[in-house]
């Protein structure tokens, strides 16, 4: 049994599952044989034959935007062909897609064991997921993020969500203390409330070349715990972004992780790591050109092995660490669907708390999911090549909107500094007020002033964990290159943002 | 407000939801006017140029088992057509599929309301359900099951499992009783359970003929509460599975759920009206034959006048029943699709679970489901179309089962009986041991005989509220002719069980 054990929140170990359908195993009468080809009277599920969908066919396409981006030689479509990343060279790429379709069908039934056929995928299924989906979901962290320990499982979730709240209830009960970056994904406050969990925030450092957490803050806290919060507990999680952290882009080297890990296993704590887009490992921002330049194009070796940030799996010996991740950022949200990654017993845990809260997830989003990955992309590689060119599309973007911003006057005249983030989708934007400014009411009149320009951000206070705490550093907006049609609409919506900033600091910080 | 506000749980009332990318709504300064055309640098969603799917096809049929039912000019392709239920002779029905469609395309954008896109269904959504799907519950349950008041909404779930637990949570806090069937679908237990709830079974009375619930025994229970059970609570709600009850396939009258609504709104309890397979009204045994009789199909009008079994809903003037539908039994399992249907106050206490703890049901499944039954059926009408060819196939399938079993040994020597359900998909096995047998050890010796005959059977206290309350009763088992895959499977099914019965009887009940 590993230490994670201890961590496991005592209503999810009272938890046990068992279905009536279930026959008896033990006090078999003497003699019994058990028939080899038992007929079904007892499963209350429909044959597949009454579904009314035969085969699905997916269209797919070969890169991201494939139907609306302006194609030059140099382009996406290419790159499958003749990726590289030294300078511009074409060189072969190590790894070609298996099946380059345009259509794949799923069809009714399959003897193939790596794909979900319809009369699988849409009949009634474990709650820890569909078989070859959750083989995908271990070859894929074997490939990316392979765990430090052996006794590692996954679980199929409906997206990040759903995991987020399944990694509360299996660590916390009432009174449960859990650490978490001063500003989160505060939907996940909601998740440790409902666990009866406490949140304690810890603070970030919110600049340029910063990790984010700080370090010694996390430790002088650990360190004088009872003396600072006689109240409560010892912590019992740390809840992290650690990849393109939501809201402030900042990203934490394997280095720091190390050394948050050794905090964990000095303080007996859980690793909450959520990942919802840290695989678009973005390179530092670059002039953006009209074409997507090769040379910023990477392959998938070349990726794993000098871009991608490794997860704090990788550095866990003991089983401390659950991992959240989402199909929604590199496939689309819709699905809802995501996985977990952690120690048996965690997994264990979810598991019994997915047979009774949320049951199995979408069989319809799983076939859908696997059998894209499977048969258009040819498992993780090709899946892999996929999210390159994610990444790269997102980059572009990312570089669109950060030039706009570095274009304006606001920016030359140092009222606004931006963080370039090394992955994900989010951009701090930090307002240099003048010393002594009343921040939060000056940022809420700025909102207003973003609302008659026409952009909409989101103020880092939504996102602290307690305003309280933090009012003092809360000076700043996240941004996201994510949702916009184009790249006209980027270069505007910076434009957008920087002219209400230059107009708000001309006028004295008035409206 | 309705009464059912009294009834919502402590905890669901408390929970508030709001996330962090609402702008603020009050405090415009003066002089504010909005933009018309806001640019989002907000919201954390990927374009969905980002998904790799662009299109989907999905290849249908037009009646279940289309690719592997022999047909007959008499045959179910023909039904669209001629569908008649007055003898056998052919009219004209009432209503036509509006598109008959075998290929159905989901487009990436699409400008028709009633349709689902690639580009929403894909993306993320509101936790209640996506607009096009949400009307169709409502106008589903406007034609089927009208409320007998106005105030009711419905609202998306991930099928009629998580439906089950939403409901628990809106109305159970710990210690709050609610009433269910002795014999139930018993994962519900769990859900109650996970709230905090107390389950008492109601008694059941297994015969044919009997409607299920003893109507003298809970008006009893209910007028001496507090002597029958001085240490609980009054109950808050009670959970029916009131057509084609799970395990014991009976079905109740809407008379008799008049005199059960009086008894809620006498002791101000909620019902929890769970229905997932009651559409399939089936008509009384009749040898099977080899080719599906037309005299058996209905029109739409017909069907829901006088075929199936009012819903808790209609008699519902006050919001005191949540409906639990589901679209597994009609459309597929593996979707994890459903709705409830209840007073809007708990609809928004579900909506407010939903968004923390389940989060928005898959987007995929909703599609599918929304568009299959809008570009392949039609609408409303079409869709109870489909439901009639499931119910006719059911019906053969349960004519085919109950044949088998009419045609055995033991059913002659009157070692059992069979309940011929009137709905669904359960049948309600009775074994008649002598007077004074152990039931539950010669229960557990048969099932282990079924075992080596090669059937599969749910005996009924494995579905029991309280083994030792319902001992007495539990001398049956659950059968079901869903999943089989054949008339040959469900013959011989039958054949496996009595013969295993015949040889244990003739035994001395013995192995």
């Amino acid at each position: 049994m590993s230490e994670i054990t201890n961590l496991i929140s005592k209503r999810a170990a009272a938890r046990t599952t068992s279905h009536f359908t279930t026959g008896p195993t033990d006090g078999a009468p003497v003699g019994f044989k058990a028939h080899p080809n038992p007929l079904p009277l007892h499963w209350g599920m429909p044959n597949n034959g009454f579904f009314p969908i035969d085969s699905i066919d997916l269209n797919l396409v070969d890169y991201p935007f494939q139907k609306s981006l302006q194609l030059t030689n140099n382009s996406l479509e290419n790159l499958s062909l003749t990726g590289s990343s030294n300078g511009g060279q074409s060189v072969t790429p190590p790894l070609q897609p298996t099946k380059n379709l345009k259509t794949i069908r799923i069809e009714r039934h399959t003897t193939d064991p790596d794909l979900i056929d319809i009369a699988t995928g849409l009949q009634y299924a474990n709650v820890e997921g569909l078989k070859p989906l959750l083989n995908f979901t271990r070859d894929f962290i074997n490939r990316t993020h392979k765990p430090g320990y052996d006794d590692w499982e996954t679980i199929i979730t409906n997206g990040a969500g759903d995991g987020l709240n399944k990694a509360a209830d299996a660590l916390l009960d009432p009174e449960d203390v859990i650490l978490i970056e001063e500003f989160t994904f505060t939907p996940f406050l909601q998740n440790v409330k409902n666990a009866g969990g406490i949140p304690v925030p810890v603070k970030l450092t919110i600049k340029s070349g910063s990790q984010g957490l700080d370090l010694e803050y996390l430790t002088d806290l650990l360190e004088n715990w009872s003396t600072i919060h006689p109240d409560k507990k010892k912590p019992k999680a740390l809840y992290t972004i650690a990849t393109g952290q939501n809201p402030t882009g900042l990203t934490q080297t394997v280095e720091f992780r190390k050394k948050v890990y050794e905090l964990a296993d000095k303080y007996d704590f859980a690793i909450i790591e959520d990942d919802p887009y840290g695989y678009l490992a973005l390179p530092p921002y670059q002039t953006p050109s009209s074409t997507i330049k090769l040379d910023t194009f990477l392959t998938v070796d070349e990726y794993l092995k000098d871009h991608l940030v490794p997860s704090y799996l990788e550095i866990d010996t003991k089983g401390r660490v659950i991992r959240i991740e989402t199909f929604s950022k590199l496939f689309a949200p819709g699905l809802r669907l995501g996985f977990i990654v952690a120690h048996k017993e965690v997994i264990k845990a979810v598991s019994n708390y997915s047979a009774i809260v949320t049951r199995t997830s979408s069989g319809t989003s799983q076939l859908i999911v696997n059998n894209v990955i499977q048969q258009k992309f040819g498992g993780v590689d090709g899946w892999l090549q996929w999210i390159l060119k994610m990444r790269i599309t997102y980059a572009h973007r990312r570089d669109v909107l950060l030039n706009s911003i570095y274009k304006s006057e606001a920016y030359k005249k140092k009222f606004i500094e931006v963080i370039d983030p090394k992955a994900g989708m989010f951009v701090a934007l930090i307002v240099n007020f003048p010393e002594g400014t009343d921040f939060l009411a000056k940022l809420k009149l700025l909102v207003w002033k973003f609302a008659e320009y026409g952009v909409g951000v989101v103020p880092g206070i939504n996102m602290a964990v307690d305003k309280k705490f933090s009012a003092e550093h809360a000076n700043f907006f996240r941004l996201t290159y994510a949702p916009a049609n184009s790249d006209d609409e980027l270069i505007e919506g910076g434009k957008r943002l920087t002219d209400a900033i230059n107009d708000f600091f001309e006028k004295g910080l008035e409206f």
